[in-house]
């Protein structure tokens, strides 16, 4: 016991020890901006059959966020239909929604993709999950948020095709999982293929899966700062990956082999 | 209305015909070898304070193992007390476990690491809640299960410090997050740096959070095959990163730059 007890010390001192000298070694500088004052709330939207890896990755990036700042963000996970305990796709597990989606408060909106079947019409493919999430009322309050001068939309791999089933992307730039390229391009957006797209600065798209991570490391990186995103990294061993791609700067050339990324119509 | 229904044929169509294109261009072949008629299960360790996102990626990859196997692959959340609701920490969302942890049963536990400050004594830092978790039984049914010739346990993140805190990973090579090393290391395990490490083949660690990524799709590919992890890398946009460390092979002669990655005390 008392080996054990001397083990949990020697555990705690050195982590004690280890996490200032890390801190230290980074060498962090006073932020004199304006960002250092700002206050951030990010909803996470929650519809029965939401891929459960696309809710947790951001929510986990902005929580590490909300623990680095010490509550400058807070985070929680919403429903369009209120507070209600919502079963991810697949069978998978469910996470309890702790607040209806408010479409008027400002942040950041993340909308997830769902989990299921990648073709066919059955109960549990994706294209039935996202056609029963768009009737519940979402893509209404979504629009909304899309019109708030003060919210940035963000989707992650299946959330953009959700919102462009309803027309709610129009000749907007944005991505998807790759294996729903070409059903977002049907459905009028301008698809580019990159990990993470930007249009206008509110709307902020994610490829598959786990590009979620990239997203919320770049929205945190955008609206708190480098040091916060790159503390985020370590604590995940986690790199953000590809350029953020944006409508602006040179375009390159055209060689015929889809350089450019974009697909106008 | 009607316009909207044709989108949407459009994207079920378009769905439809993407996915068994890009199957065919992965030229998939049969596979005769043994694993082909092989079930694996897999139990995921919830315990109050656990780590979201050090669960719900190994879940996810699971859980698409099992889509793309038709059910070979089961995977299930469980507690060392039975089926009951687990919150997360940093007041993270909770999820439900639904079973007891069975060391008996034969497969792949995956035992999370904590979410929370990562030192001091605070009700919620990260020694704090892995000490809390060390106390409930949790380790008397993971040391019959590392005892156990027909299981796999796979640790994520702080899961091997919390193994390591009973001294069940005593002499054992392992890794966890970059900032609990030191810490371990004092708890008698041989500690690697690398993203992913296998002692014997039933023990595999990974680092940092994401690295759960990383353990799972490698248990897949070890259990399933290669064709299997590609696919699921291919759905999430997420390749395994780096080698998976054994103690096998040549070892790299040692400038005294730690090249050798493992520490022999």
């Amino acid at each position: 016991m008392k080996k054990i007890l001397g083990l949990l010390m020697s555990f705690t001192l050195l982590l004690s020890l280890v996490v200032p000298t890390s801190a230290a070694s980074a060498n962090p500088t006073k932020n004199q901006d304006p960002a250092a004052d700002k206050n951030i709330h990010v909803q996470i939207v929650l519809f029965d059959g939401f891929d459960l890896l696309d809710v947790t990755a951001p929510y986990e990036v902005f929580a590490a966020a909300e623990m680095y700042t010490g509550g400058k963000v807070t985070v929680e996970l919403v429903s369009a239909e209120g507070k209600r305990v919502v079963p991810s796709g697949l069978n998978g597990p469910s996470l309890e929604a702790q607040a209806a989606l408010d479409p008027k408060r400002s942040g950041i909106i993340v909308v997830p993709g769902a989990s299921g079947k990648p073709a066919g019409q059955s109960e549990d493919s994706i294209p039935n999950i996202l056609r029963q999430a768009k009737n519940t009322g979402l893509n209404q309050l979504m629009k909304q948020a899309l019109n708030n001068q003060e919210v940035t939309v963000a989707t992650v791999c299946g959330g953009s095709l959700l919102l462009a089933m309803d027309g709610l992307l129009k000749d907007r730039y944005a991505v998807t999982n790759s294996i729903g390229m070409p059903a977002l391009a049907a459905l009028g957006v301008k698809t580019v293929e990159a990990r993470v797209v930007e249009d206008g600065p509110r709307l902020v798209s994610g490829g598959g899966v786990t590009s979620g991570l990239d997203v919320a490391l770049y929205l945190v990186e955008r609206e708190l700062g480098p040091q916060i995103a790159n503390a985020i990294e370590r604590l995940f061993e986690y790199e953000r990956r590809g350029t953020v791609w944006k409508a602006e700067g040179s375009s390159p050339i055209n060689f015929g082999t889809n350089a450019g990324n974009a697909r106008e119509k």
